[in-house]
């Protein structure tokens, strides 16, 4: 049979199985060496003991005839729906209802699915540097086209972010059809302000684009000035979608859920110009492709939603974020220019000696044991920079800002 | 934005939301109706015993800092992969390696995904009666071209079931790229024999086609004579991915856990004509859209391979089984001509009176309410039948079948 040939345009190696590589290769070389690891953003606090109990309680519930739950809906439970309807937007003044959320097994799955619902020539654009599974998922679609002699490829538009603009990305001069937005930024940081989202939301409205807002790290926005959902811009409800993770606000990496937003008050356009709507279409996908996220999982995530689970989330970030600053304060006493790591568990540092990304990783390892995750691997702009993450344990992470020091 | 316009070409209703429409309409103007259920595949059975404490263990593995499990490996545990590729192939006789295997959230978003990774103008092949799935993702992929006035689609070859064929799909005279093949068959509990299955190797060997064979009933086979992995015949990992589920055999509807088999002996030509590892691709695929299933219910899913966990399964199918044959002796005694219902949980059903697969549903929900599913709905060969499943409680598959005599 023929393969899609668009996967043999793919470079080879995924940016975070290239770092571990290295290190791998570093560690037998080095046997003993005691490398932190301050490159991947995975979670190191366990899960809290709220959710913990929710979910004995649902392996419980799987265990009687009467409590057995089987096929859940495609979209969710409505009570976990509902429960973040409430909590993570009406309560913030935000007009979401419970079925414009569709629960799912973790944000990287739908920020790669829907592309399943947009036509197959859209042009997409993305932030750079940014998640590489934005780029990943839209070379595999085709809509990437070629890659160019300097890495990038011909039908993204790319938005760079840079020192210049504090690493938000700014409306481009051309159009494009869907734009992938992540604020706080994986890897930068960068947090955008009411006025750069209200930007985004015109500039989509003008050109009828579709925003896809990707806050995976929203629970991190400390500074009650920022927004944390694009929802709170007037009509970014017809523009945009938000997906949203639990497994950096509560440690479900290893758990898997997270949900996404596809306001009823969203269209798009067919070919011949009639309007669709997207909660329609993404309801046909996940119902057609996708079958729940695990009922004891759901049972968890609910959880967060009690008082005490989101004493838990507020606890897990004020945790994170202090490693954060922790990071942030040593580099820059260091010598370092740093960004990100307020409102964000990324710090973003730029080498002292115009050192390219993969020198500086390679410095912080040798030099210092720690990983770091280069720069370059998340676009062409993040050359020059490693970023870090506040996701260590505390002990860990003072221990290489020691050794920085 | 535009939207893929392929999704405008989907009929309005997916078949089990009809039929759940129509039921609880019933049921409104029926209140206090006891209406028994032998539509859907789910099922009823609880979770075994060594996957409930294996799960409870799992959860408290997520409570500790030594013991949490953030990111799994986006293919799945080595320890899963290894207990399956042991049971369920190498003790069979058949060369499947661990990682061969991937481990996913179930079957249907497999059989979804899977077409990610072929080209986008492959000819698909599908059996009529089949998995609505199957058709609802080649259409939304485009592959399969407009709808025709009868109702079939202009690109997908189809491989008629009916009583002639004892409802087995023959080797087309057409070529075909893909060919989505499931044994047992649902919806009409049809076993392909090693010598039907021989002639599918061979076409795709001779036509360069990929065969993704759903085996998630493979369990329900308990004639020794039956295959119950296309991998039991010859060459068959040169053409072959396999889908299985803990769906059926072990109750994890709810839980969420499959696998699919893509060995490394199976490749696709690229438009050049270069040879491509469909498991390479496959892997990139998941490394890119997906996260791995669930940390605790991989866990529960590998206490199905400990011994306790085999005879839990076997009993569970043993059971279904039962119920199964219950359906289709009694069916049978009533003079409806009866096909399936052994080596399958699915019993199908032909109407005494030429009857259409809706009035014979309207017939089994008004005379004896007894819920069905429409054959028609699987496609215009299941015209004229409705599905019935062994899914339901021993109690009320007896109850159901008293209502018949």
């Amino acid at each position: 049979m023929r393969i899609n040939d668009n996967f043999e345009k793919l470079p080879e190696s995924y940016l975070f199985s290239e770092v571990a590589r290295k290190l791998a290769a570093y560690k037998s070389e080095h046997l003993g060496a005691d490398v932190i690891r301050m490159d991947i953003g995975d979670v190191t606090l366990p899960i809290a003991p709220c959710v913990i109990e929710a979910m004995h309680r649902a392996v419980n519930d799987m265990a009687g005839s009467d409590t057995f739950h089987g096929y859940g809906p495609e979209q969710g439970y409505l009570s976990l729906r509902e429960a973040i309807a409430v909590v993570d937007y009406r309560k913030r003044g935000i007009d979401i209802d419970a079925d414009d959320i569709f629960i799912s097994d973790g944000a990287k799955c739908d920020l790669g699915n829907l592309g399943d619902i947009y036509s197959s020539d859209s042009i997409v654009a993305l932030a750079d540097p940014g998640y590489p599974v934005y780029v990943d998922t839209t070379v595999m679609s085709g809509r990437a086209g070629e890659m160019l002699p300097d890495g990038h490829w011909s039908n993204i538009v790319y938005l760079d972010c840079n020192a210049g603009n504090g690493f938000k990305p700014a409306v481009p001069e051309t159009h494009a059809d869907v734009i992938i937005l992540c604020s706080p930024s994986n890897p930068t940081g960068a947090v955008m302000t009411r006025e750069e989202l209200e930007n985004w939301v015109d500039y989509a409205l003008r050109e009828k684009a579709l925003i896809i807002f990707d806050s995976a790290y929203e629970a991190f926005v400390r500074n009650p000035e920022l927004p944390r959902s694009i929802y709170e811009i007037k009509d970014a409800d017809k523009v945009a979608i938000e997906v949203r993770s639990f497994s950096k606000t509560a440690g479900f990496t290893g758990l898997r859920c997270g949900y996404t937003v596809v306001p009823k008050t969203l269209f798009g356009a067919d070919s011949e110009g009639r309007q669709v709507s997207l909660h329609k279409l993404w309801n046909r996908r996940q119902s057609t492709k996708f079958n729940g996220a695990s009922y004891i999982v759901q049972r968890g995530a609910e959880a967060l939603y009690t008082p005490e689970g989101r004493e838990s989330v507020a606890r897990h970030i004020d945790y994170y974020l202090e490693n954060a600053r922790t990071i942030r304060g040593c580099m820059q006493q260091a010598g370092y220019t740093v960004f990100g790591g307020d409102d964000s568990p990324y710090v973003w540092v730029r080498g002292k000696n115009g050192e390219t990304s993969w020198e500086l990783f390679r410095i912080m390892l040798e030099k210092y044991n720690i990983s770091s995750t280069p720069g370059v691997g998340f676009g062409s702009q993040g050359e020059g920079y490693i970023r870090l993450t506040g996701f260590n344990s505390r002990e860990n992470t003072i221990r290489a800002m020691d050794r920085i020091k």
